[in-house]
């Protein structure tokens, strides 16, 4: 089996793609949209991708890279992200002047950083990478913020622990895949749908999947560019049987313009 | 008229201050929990807040700092996006090999750069703060990405224009009180709810809103920390006049849990 992740190895994508399936070859993309380009055409078998986090909310841009490339989420997982500072063996945090990794890691770790106003923040592609480098560099002074097992793949130290300013920084991971698996007994779908104009379309969806014990554990209003007053909506929706969610789905076709299904899937838990 | 903004002069957020009041008094802070907590201790009249953009979607830990602070948002207004490369007088792109700027501007312009592979891309504090210092210290070979009004404040010379990504990236300010003016002819609300545990419970609210002929034109949720299968929704109200809010309001008491009013105000155009 060969998975697409973000970054390189050693990266949070890694983690989840170790935690699923366990040692898989992988295929390291620079970009979102180059995993999800190389899903689309077959280059790999499943592409692992973040799709939001508790505290900045959903990774929007993603859910679009999903619908543009007709992929299907075919699983969740949650992770914990745990960022770690690290740096060459012997080194200690007065030896560093410059800290590397992906700018959303440097905004996470930010406050940490507050007492060290000399030390220069630079933002590089990939926590992972950022570890690679020092390592293969051997860079003096210079520390990643990255995950442990970075820290383990790349041989390096690590000098001060978990400093996120937010500790239950869990973050939602999807796989993503060209063709929709036929899964045993999913009890989840996440769908992308355009509401009919008419005043109330949305509370009638609602209550359609109300009746249908349909539980919405989340909805996202999507403005869409151009059309000031139409919206997309990003939900999750999580049933007992598929069935609830086959029988709604031809119930709110008279309030919907559009509907695409971006997967049906069995939830994880946090 | 003193008004807190984040960051420094020649901001975005000071763009949209000169907007709104012409020339004022600013306080500039350079983190948004900075700027509430000025708000909130009455060290300012108002506070000038970015609340999301098109692209990535809300800012959602803003939210946050609001409620948190008792603030009220008693406007909004709509600015474009547009970021520019700018340097000291006579440097032109060639002579660049450092690039300064905020990591979401950063972010914004990152397929600029790709046709540029040996500039190395720095995050700062601030976008205007990376103008300001250029021109302090005279930094040759240094760009920083920021507002035109940044490159007239500070000086310096627009050596590419509006490099960002995607061109339509509106980004939605609100302005934050300590007290809830008495507005004229209001017809707006931002409010945060947590629903109760029934199902359909959301489709009820959204029943009553459309009852009341009040157009939603944002709806997001927000899992709460710890508590699994509860969640908070950001929405945003429009409607004719107050009284139908009001109504609404008395209307879904049975349910929800917890009800705060961010905010009633005029609602601004793209």
């Amino acid at each position: 089996m060969k998975v697409a992740i973000q970054g390189v190895k050693g990266s949070y994508h890694h983690q989840v793609a170790d935690l699923l399936y366990g040692e898989v070859e992988l295929l390291e993309c620079s970009t979102f949209d180059q995993l999800s380009r190389a899903v689309a055409q077959g280059d790999v078998d499943k592409g692992v991708m973040a799709i939001g986090n508790s505290i900045a909310g959903s990774i929007l841009p993603n859910y679009t890279l999903i619908s543009e490339n007709g992929l299907n989420i075919t699983a969740e997982c949650y992770l914990d992200i745990d960022h770690q500072l690290m740096a060459l063996k012997g080194q200690s945090l007065d030896d560093i002047v410059e800290v590397q990794s992906h700018p959303m890691a440097l905004l996470q770790c930010k406050p940490f950083f507050r007492d060290y106003p000399e030390i220069k923040l630079v933002e590089t592609d990939d926590t992972a990478a950022a570890a690679y480098r020092i390592q293969r560099d051997g860079k003096k002074g210079i520390a990643a913020i990255a995950s442990s097992i970075a820290a383990t793949i790349y041989d390096l130290d690590i000098i001060a622990s978990d400093i996120q300013e937010i500790k239950n920084n869990a973050t939602r991971f999807v796989v993503v895949e060209k063709e929709q698996e036929d899964q045993q007994e999913p009890n989840k779908a996440t769908i992308n749908f355009v509401s009919s104009h008419e005043a109330g379309s949305l509370a009638r969806i609602l209550t359609i999947f109300g009746a249908q014990r349909i539980n919405l554990t989340k909805i996202q209003s999507i403005p869409i560019v151009d059309k000031p007053f139409l919206f997309s909506f990003v939900a999750d929706l999580e049933f007992e049987a598929l069935d609830q969610f086959t029988k709604a789905r031809q119930q709110i076709q008279p309030y919907i313009k559009e509907l695409t299904v971006l997967g049906i899937y069995k939830s994880a838990t946090l």
